[in-house]
């Protein structure tokens, strides 16, 4: 074995196949987002982000930094410690009541991202559990796969929102077999929901423990910013609620919301809970003044629906392909994953632009796509100017436009609600 | 299966065990580091904090604070995605830089947590490695023992720190095969030291792969604070060295560094590296000064060592019975669960002094301590308080004192220098 050869071929065959990924290196400015400086070989140029997953501008919100700054002032920079070892601190302890709260759950656990808050909740809870089987969403993100194979219990996997499928295998297993059933209230890639309530149903039905990631929801639906099970009236159907603060609230760490003695049981057997440093009081704080920001003031939802469907609208009169989608995101198909690169490339030397390909494992071979995600903060003038861009690139390239559709008429209206928005 | 109960009955059993945990609620403050406040049924109390794992109080430096506090003000209090879709920031990219070069590598790679950067990279360098056998340190910590088992290779544990069973194990193994030796530069929890040199020297020998943890050792030892690999002179014998920005550096996250193409295939294949959001700007800000200014200066090194050593001497001249150490940790012996709990207790209650104990399956059963951590911060009238503390303790609980053993001339003489530390 030759190691150093081994790791070299390694990353000779990624760049062969294409599949090497250079990041872009990026100074968003507060105060000034979708803006943010571009570095690339000592040259810098100001350029606007099409795909962030910041989707309501939190991170930039003066109230959110304020209170970050002032823990990290008052309390330091990190936790000094596990949960368990000094680590807890008050910040922590005031975020996890208003999470609990926020999802009308007796009790929340934060983990320091939504990845390790799936890797450890769903592994631990299954582990537990006797002779547990899971039932997880085909379609269901990496960190929950990544949980399923840590709990090392059997699993089968449902096809992607298909209630029918998920029935029969409920069936199969019987009402007193211990049944996990784990999935995503909006899935990232398409936009599409799952139909939770009859999702719920099914668990009631056959006796099985719901568990949903609300990670690109909570924020964004529901009149308090829980997620779409708010929205839609069933946060007490599901058994346990798992979000993130990296996203809708802006800032960093990920968490599970549920019945006390759920919640414990996870707080007292994950390893990748107890064994690591407990998230900062700064990013406590921001994320406290996030979610209280989010669950009085719906001026930021409003506004991001608004331009999400602006932004639908306007590139389907242009004839471009959008994929359907019922949320905030906008995905933009263009099946072939060079042609794909070669689109954002275009977009970002020409007309400063910034959206990443999503390719292949990602998506499936032949969806490869760009994925537009549109915050409050991208007003009328920046989605023309993204359409504009688009149609160039769709004609440089020789990319096929669908039928071009006509606008209704409320989203040509110039929104002024979102200019109150994260100020 | 009743979901209900049988959670309610796994917390039940928890307590039943006395396995139980309460976390204290801390509130640092920062400027005055060790002293916290700790809250309890809505009283708030000043305590001493002699468990914290921020080892300098670099958690406290204003250097430290005001690059977090800038860098958030100026970009944001998140990094508002993964680090190939939008999340890749430029404090980010000067971090990676800065680590490469404090550990004399190609490469670095920053994770959200030393855990995920354990998990990630062993399981990721373990998996691509063909027929790989993975060898361990029985003392290894959980992050790297869930890495080993999230990769699913053969493994074969060595006795902790034997290097003629490593030996043994790597001669079975044969040249040929691809094998990854893991172990930790400083135990934690006995705060002894691998053989490192030895170590390389073996893996030389055998041709194997050679990963370290240095968590417990990152800005604390070696001229520039890049652990004990540097103090020892042989980073460079190393393939893998893992780190946390958390403990230390006072802030959070974790990371390795490498060859390019070793942490290239880590970048390019580790789940819990891609599908998860960066580290915000102000973290990567923070945890950049906090490196910069522990590769410059050397004071908080000597005095964090000085007032170890003094805090040994201290206690062991009451007749308390401190476990060998040969570094900065403080173990104190209690061996057996409810006395130790007991001990804290009545510390804290009485004495103002925080100090969690450490029992199974942290450490073996017989072996429950308490682990102190002196900083350059807890000067020697904290030590005495400490020390008188620890007595009435002992005599309270009726735990055996060993026989006193008098202190070297210069761990009485006051230290002057600590004083310079932390800004
Ligand atoms: C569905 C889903 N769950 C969990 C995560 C992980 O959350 P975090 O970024 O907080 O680690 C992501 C993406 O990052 C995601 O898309
Ligand atoms: C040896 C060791 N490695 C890794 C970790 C995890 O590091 P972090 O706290 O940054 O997750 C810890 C403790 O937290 C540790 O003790």
């Amino acid at each position: 074995m030759d190691y150093d050869t081994f790791f070299d071929d390694a990353v000779r065959a990624l760049q062969a196949e294409k599949r090497y990924r250079v990041f872009a290196d990026l100074e968003r400015i507060a105060g000034r987002f979708p803006v943010a400086l571009w570095r690339r070989e000592g040259d810098t140029r100001e350029i606007t982000v099409w795909c962030s997953n910041d989707y309501l501008g939190m991170g930039q919100h003066p109230s959110v930094i304020g209170a970050m700054c002032e823990a990290a002032q008052r309390m330091g920079a990190g936790a000094g410690g596990t949960r368990n070892i000094s680590g807890t601190n008050h910040p922590l302890v005031e975020l996890e009541a208003e999470l609990a709260d926020l999802h009308g759950k007796e009790a929340a656990l934060i983990f320091t991202s939504g990845y390790i808050s799936n890797e450890a909740a769903i592994s631990t809870i299954a582990k537990l559990l006797p002779d547990c089987l899971i039932l997880s969403d085909q379609l269901n993100h990496a960190s929950m796969i990544h949980g399923v194979r840590s709990s090392g219990v059997a699993k089968q996997v449902w096809r992607h929102n298909d209630l029918g499928h998920l029935e029969d295998l409920l069936k199969a297993a019987g009402r007193e077999r211990a049944k996990l059933v784990v999935f995503e209230s909006v899935y990232s890639m398409d936009g599409d929901v799952a139909p939770i309530e009859a999702i719920a149903d099914l668990a009631d039905k056959y006796n099985a423990f719901t568990y949903i990631d609300e990670v690109h929801a909570v924020g964004m639906y529901g009149p308090r910013g829980a997620g779409i099970c708010e929205r839609d009236g069933v946060m007490d159907r599901i058994d346990v609620i798992e979000g993130t603060l990296a996203k809708g609230f802006g800032v960093m760490g990920g968490y599970v919301t549920g019945k006390a003695a759920v919640v414990d049981s996870v707080r007292s057997y994950a390893p990748g809970f107890i064994f690591t440093t407990a998230l900062p009081p700064g990013l406590c704080a921001a994320a406290t003044a996030s979610i209280r920001h989010l669950k009085q003031s719906s001026v930021e939802r409003e506004a991001h629906q608004r331009q999400s469907a602006r932004t639908k609208a306007v590139l389907k009169a242009r004839g471009l392909p959008v994929m359907p989608s019922e949320t905030h995101i906008v995905p933009l198909l263009v099946g072939n994953p060079d042609l794909c690169k070669q689109a954002t490339d275009i977009l970002l030397e020409k007309h400063g632009i910034y959206i990443q390909p999503i390719n292949y494992p990602t998506v499936p071979r032949g969806t490869e796509r760009l994925r537009i995600t549109p915050t409050p903060f991208h007003h009328d003038g920046l989605i023309d100017h993204l359409a504009e861009a688009l149609v160039d690139v769709w004609q440089t390239l020789g990319l096929p436009f669908s039928t071009p559709q006509p606008m209704a008429d409320d989203t040509v209206v110039r929104p002024q609600i979102f200019r109150a928005a994260g100020g």
